[in-house]
């Protein structure tokens, strides 16, 4: 392990953090709240030990995969770390365990809370909870290499360790254009929803909150009872469509600004997508429909916001779906799992492993019919290598086995046995809101200082997609 | 597709369904129970239809692995079917579906019930009920192939597709042979038992038909309250033993009559076996002591039968674990998904599957660390081929993924989330008892036909590992 690389690479990324604060300093600072503070202690703190970490001269420059994976874990807990002071220094969460969770619920876009009452906190500490979510959501490693000018050596390994999904595709063969690229569509896309929901009639600061925990797929609201509180349809309907977007993988967007429009619906895990998408939403609303709500209209409405919110990793929630009837709140647990698009800033599984999964499924019931015929798996025309099969089936083992360690843990609470199931799928699919005490409605201010640390865990295990943290707690990674 | 051949085979069957049930025509007419007319009607109807099918000649006598699939798959539904006859016409259970159900509950050896009241049921369709599991825990074709001349081409692919765990081994190179030192094996652990529980103080009909429930691992009682009715602590300690006992591989005994004792201790899945059921029971007698009871002693006695009933999936109780906390019903939630050794009568995911599935994890960590190096998988010492690992990672997705659906439709009822999915899981792992409404002091009677009719697809499903039932479904197994 290149310690020295690894330290000096941390070291930027927290001066990186800095800047990620600065507009929430700035809302502070314009509405003049004594919060600004926390934000300048915070700041010091980080330009200390960054600064300190950054001036360090590696001898050896080389940065391998386990580097890599180093950088990206211990990156990731570190900004969850600095990125709560703030939450604890203003007072706003008293609790550093509680000021942790909540930084990182933003910074990998879940959204979860421990704040029982959002509407009283400083605008300028909610504007930093949510902008973690915008920063979080494409990356921040990923930033960092875009806005850096060394960025270079091994920025393919750290990419590759915090993109979602089983490959990272380069847009463009340098790695520095490709992180561009990609912040470049970001942003606009951020842009055109916040004009947009200041027009649909929210408040300018509400649309900015709203855009970040959308765009970021995050889910964090400036009020108690999330979007719902705004009954604004042209609102939800403008967050339900961003949000499908942001689920969306953003290589898209690049064939689309190219002129590529076959391409799009020609892409297997798009397709899916939106056909799953689609299906969760017609089934519940036909569930809901006579059940719930009266109209076939209200029951669309309330449907597909919500299967978006979900799907999407979001959590954002216009109805608490906690007294859905069951059928309906099975299948948004089903579409916790499933998650967002590879190289969207969604959480869970993954559409194209969900893809892989199903197709490498029927290849084996077709050997078993045919034991000499030779099958193959085939994505977008492409046969699917063997070991690509094997790493994404391993993954998903590995994802439940994760699940069901952090269940047990959190059991020992004493919670009822939905709440305590759904904290930990919502928490390590990066969404936001479960079943029961922690639906909708709900919040994670009653767990225990033990399950609060360990839903924060499952929440950045979640976000890398877990084998970074996981290699960190193996002895053998750090050998040599 | 082999059809005459396919055909005569299941008529063969049909006529070892009646030998199977003169025993409890014998009980029926010992007790002198109006019931005996059931079992003749039910005889009759066997009769005609088996030597109507195994009188058939096909000129073609081949068969491959897709017979095989199809005699065990359309077997399994027809021995199911027939052997709910007695239930229906008797009047013990009005309702043919509800007949089925228990008949499949007792064939895949789950243990299930729609019986609200078991004890007022006559003796002799008790005993029936609970015998269809000692028959079911071995395999009803492998008792075929034991005890018929006949069998010869094909009854390996037979066993291949009936046997449970990912790899079927021959204990001696004729599969005739090898199926009946494993049924003379099983007659004599029965044998024993039923013995023991006699000597232990119940009566000689209830030790003969908890024997059945035991080593088949099936679960049926003749009591209301199961092995809890009788408050005796020696029939518990056999009970325990006698499960974990029939939830480990029986070629483990072979060995052991061939006096390979070291050989049952460095077997890996054995120990991976005993592991985990020592595991959970310190875990639950920790979290049972105080909370529940209030001596050590007391909790160990309950958490080790419970643990030994849910990992072999037999399903019997001795207390409501419903009313144990969160950690504990987690713990045995997961012991539910495990099941019992490959080769044994238990059912679940198995413990070698688990063990391999574990071993790929570590193995994909270890290539994350590095890249370049070779990695293999390996149990009891021999390398374990690609191939199979991706079997096995594929089975595991399949069998969540038939998880899944199963639990959808069964939501439709709008029964509780705990209830709809531990109905599903208990039955596709062929345990019995879930949580809530379908907890070990309750049943299945308040489903409707769907579910239960979904519910007993799904034991036979899980009893068959899947694949049989699968393929029948494909139409592309049909096809030459």
């Amino acid at each position: 392990m290149n310690v020295a690389m690894v330290s000096k690479n941390l070291g930027t990324l927290l001066i990186c953090e800095i800047v990620a604060m600065i507009p929430a300093v700035v809302v502070s600072f314009i509405y003049k709240e004594t919060e600004l503070w926390a934000f300048i202690y915070t700041i010091s703190i980080l330009l200390a030990v960054g600064l300190g970490l950054s001036l360090i001269k590696p001898q050896n420059k080389n940065i391998y995969a386990k580097e890599g994976f180093a950088i990206v874990a211990i990156g990731w807990l570190l900004i969850s770390f600095f990125g709560a002071l703030p939450f604890y220094f203003s007072g706003a969460i008293p609790s550093l365990v509680d000021s942790f969770f909540e930084s990182s619920s933003g910074f990998t876009t879940t959204g979860a809370s421990i704040l029982t009452e959002v509407e009283s906190v400083a605008k300028g500490i909610l504007f930093w909870r949510s902008f973690t979510h915008w920063v979080g959501g494409m990356g921040v490693l990923v930033l960092a290499m875009a806005i850096l000018p060394s960025a270079g050596a091994g920025s393919m390994q750290i990419m590759k360790a915090e993109s979602p999904g089983p490959s990272t595709e380069k847009l463009v063969p340098k790695v520095k254009e490709t992180a561009k690229i990609l912040y470049g569509i970001y942003i606009l896309i951020t842009l055109v929803q916040i004009i947009l929901l200041k027009l649909s009639g929210l408040p300018f600061y509400d649309a900015l909150i709203h855009s970040f925990g959308t765009v970021g797929t995050g889910g964090f609201s400036s009020k108690n009872i999330s979007v719902g509180a705004y009954n604004n349809i042209a609102a939800e309907i403008i967050i339900t469509v961003f949000m499908l977007m942001c689920g969306t993988n953003f290589a898209l967007y690049y064939q689309f600004l190219k002129g590529n429009i076959k391409g799009i619906f020609k892409n297997e895990e798009f397709r899916l997508y939106v056909a799953i998408v689609t299906g969760a939403i017609v089934l519940i609303t036909f569930n809901l429909y006579g059940n719930i709500y009266g109209s076939v209209k209200e029951s669309i409405r309330y449907a597909a916001f919500q299967v978006a919110s979900i799907i999407t990793t979001t959590g954002y929630a216009t109805t608490d779906f906690n007294t859905w009837p069951s059928f309906s709140k099975l299948i948004l647990l089903l579409l916790m799992f499933v998650g967002g698009c590879a190289g969207s800033t969604g959480g869970g599984i993954k559409s194209i492993r969900i893809l892989l999964l199903f197709k490498t499924a029927k290849m084996n019931l077709m050997k078993m019919i045919h034991p000499k015929a030779v099958y193959s798996v085939r994505i977008g025309g492409r046969t699917v290598d063997e070991r690509t099969i094997a790493d994404v089936l391993g993954f998903f083992f590995i994802y439940i086995i994760i699940l069901c360690a952090a269940v047990l843990i959190v059991a020992l609470e004493g919670k009822d046995l939905v709440t305590t199931v759904t904290s930990v799928i919502t928490t390590i699919s990066n969404i936001g809101p479960g079943l029961e005490i922690v639906g909708p409605m709900g919040n994670f201010s009653s767990f225990t200082d033990l399950s609060k640390m360990v839903l924060s865990f499952c929440m950045i295990i979640g976000r890398l997609e877990i084998y970074p943290i996981l290699l960190l707690l193996m002895p053998k990674f750090w050998v040599k």
